[in-house]
């Protein structure tokens, strides 16, 4: 059971409901009354707690489980122990994300409060049921939508729009920027700051005023203290549903499409362009200027210099075809067996 | 045109002013009191306002532009369409950065300004013209020069001093440091924490106090959310015009000279020494301890785990003259290729 | 001698004593009763300061020093110039952190102190003796145990526990987690965000409840802007006696063991485990599911994309034996110089 001082569960809620929140299908002889209490994993979850099946390593785990209730393929149903409810899918991941979302579905800004020690400018645009926590800056001609959450010690500066629903953690920074709605920013986000362009000279580097924005689309999460700098010129854009973790750095003028994922210490340097759906994995990086085209993934601790195709798979420094990479990583293991035993 | 929510451009300014500004000569047949309204890309611009082409590869472009006037090298100038005004310049780029401060000079702190929220100690020094920002924290001791701007939020610690016309992002904390004239930290930016120092041990590792402290020269930039640590008891040391991005983290003792620009999620570990103008790309790394030679140039994701000469291009890990790097990479892929058709 | 706007010297302090804290030995004919005043560097210290020899390459810097006193092993003793009064010692570099902190003992909040623009909850529990700096900000249900210090602009979210004499660094924001006793966490440091989980999918990435916490062992450090997700159900784990450096990341569901160290810019992600002591240098990684053994150590810069055995020393990426992955690199290059000579 999560802990309750940090979540606040709801329910209980039946198994028929369940399956209907999450497009699941109660097995045959199954009692759409019966009622669940709490999610919990296979190995630990009790009579009246639901769980899931995704991966079929845990399918030991499955058949011994003491869930009440589980989110499970069809092919695997049959082996359910005796007594445990299942709910058909055949996305089991997904319905198990929408019933933990039933239960503990987490703040909502349903009613609006403002913490007295927020700042907030006279000019700036409060939208219904926003929730302002304590001692955060919200500077002139902000807009904020209904229902956006502004965590304690967030500073919005002039004239940032931020959509309806979307939450800006705790001492985060916003400059120079629109934020869609439904977004979550955690704690620590620099979005707007001004980007990393100079005329280099060993007279001294001259900043280039940097004279772009940031457009955030809608339901984008970003981690916490990742960095988005502000566009030269042209804005830098983030298209709608993309998830960025923590510890990014997103260069000035970079464009990305729709539902890319960047995964925790990734770079993408200055004018870079991703198509939608790029996938970029851990303390990976793409260079200035590169197009990496829509679908292409990238390994963790990868490089890409070059442009890319739809769907390549890359890995290595610089990037090329994974499947290349591991086979060039063998091939030097072998040579050097070779060589030292010859 | 640049958002005026967020840029407040001046002007018009004449092209003979312009020229002036920008040490460009205007070429023969324009008109020097011709009115400039803004800056803007070679494919966006229209009649009143100026580019400029520094990459020949924009050229096409630059035929096409309907701009009003442009920044160009006098070798191209010819290839400029009819009706555009030209500016000589063997430097088009600094040009341009220049004529661009001329219609966005940004905020200045010509007015002193202290928002009430801020909680200046009564023992701090604090010089004319200064803006501090709602929520700063400025604690005992602490000197700032005239016209120093401190954004929303930021914590200067115990007797930190800062120079004339700096900049102090939002967010950013600063303890244990004297920063120069006219540097600009961007939000986030961790300066003067205690270095990473223990003795090692199975018995628990044990804290070794950090005495030292960081200096800043003048003219330095600091990325948003880097982090210099201070010194073991030798000081940290940033030299002048220094330009440091986002997410860089420079450990205790390390001493940069003049001019070294360090690209974004780079790392310097602790008591490395860099010359005047090392250059540093993006998630690259500097070991413990190594020298690094004035005008060294390290590739992205490389890392330099021995002293390096003058002028060394070294990319790899660990890493090697870049050439070289590059010879091996192709080379690999030879053999690779080869043992898998033969 | 440390800057003393900065640093608060006591002392002076016998060398009797100094041998006492440190567990050294006076070498004979020296003066228990001698004054020291304090710690300096070899090549710096003076005749009422003390330095000590811990890497031999410094030899040289000992027999030359000026210092009145020093600490180093045995073996070297013989060196020492005439007049220098020596504490012997077989762990040279852990009796100078003990001098040095009986010198510089830092700041400890044995007075209480709350700064009155602290936002305080009148639900939070604080500790006697806690010093809360300015514009920090506890919220409902938070427990500090006694002598806690929260810097300035901090942030701790609703019912976080921190044990006895933690420091919280200034502009760190805490939520769903408990800290130990005695730990350091720097400026900027995010604990408790929710995970990067999410069920991927085109029609767009479904956010998965992240419902577990954050549990921190005690005498851990957290360098500044380092970033510690919660558990997506089970907790992540930070054993007592972890070191962890600047912008450090580590997934959720983590499970760390005692006395790991993790260099600046590393990355652990989602549901790795560590065993005790492991080391992981700057900028390496863990991949996701992998089991770390205890003493492992993995080199700057490399990846473990696999589990590993106790004490082994990985580098590269994939990382394999450290002494296999110098020897093909070594091979590499000669295959590379073959081909170009032939």
């Amino acid at each position: 059971m999560a802990d309750p001082r940090f979540f606040n569960r709801q329910g209980p809620i039946t198994l028929g409901e369940l399956a209907r929140i999450s497009s699941a299908e109660l097995a045959p002889g199954c009692d759409a009354e019966q009622l669940v209490h709490d999610v919990a994993p296979l190995d630990t979850a009790g009579a009246d707690e639901l769980s899931f099946l995704d991966n079929p390593k845990y399918a030991d785990a499955f058949r011994s489980s003491n869930a009440g209730a589980c989110v499970v393929a069809a092919k695997l149903a049959g082996d359910a122990p005796a007594g445990m409810a299942v709910l058909l899918s055949d996305r089991p991941y997904r319905a198990y994300a929408l019933i933990a979302r039933a239960f503990y579905p987490g703040a909502s800004a349903d009613t609006a409060s403002r913490h007295p020690s927020a700042i907030i400018d006279t000019t700036a645009s409060i939208g219904e049921g926003c929730a302002i926590g304590a001692g955060a800056i919200i500077a002139a001609g902000v807009v904020l939508g209904d229902r956006v959450r502004v965590g304690a010690g967030a500073v919005i500066e002039t004239a940032v729009t931020v959509g309806v629903e979307s939450e800006i953690g705790a001492a985060t920074t916003l400059s120079h920027c629109d934020i869609g709605a439904r977004c979550m920013l955690h704690p620590g986000v620099r979005i707007g700051q001004r980007g990393f362009g100079f005329d280099m000279s060993p007279e001294g580097h001259l900043d280039v005023p940097q004279l772009g924005r940031v457009i955030i689309g809608d339901d984008v999460e970003i981690g916490a203290n990742s960095c988005i700098d502000r566009g030269a010129g042209p804005d830098t854009i983030i298209g709608e549903g993309c998830k960025i973790d923590n510890l990014v750095q997103i260069g000035h003028n970079v464009q990305m499409g729709k539902g890319c994922v960047v995964v925790a210490q990734a770079g993408i340097a200055g004018s870079a362009q991703l198509g939608d759906f790029v996938v970029l994995a851990g303390q990976a990086g793409i260079a200035g200027h590169v197009r990496v085209a829509a679908g292409t993934q990238i390994a963790a601790r990868s490089g890409a210099m070059r442009d890319t195709d739809p769907g390549d798979k890359l890995a290595g420094n610089p990037a090329i075809p994974a499947r290349e990479y591991f086979r060039q990583m063998a091939t030097l293991a072998k040579l050097t067996k070779d060589k030292n035993s010859s």
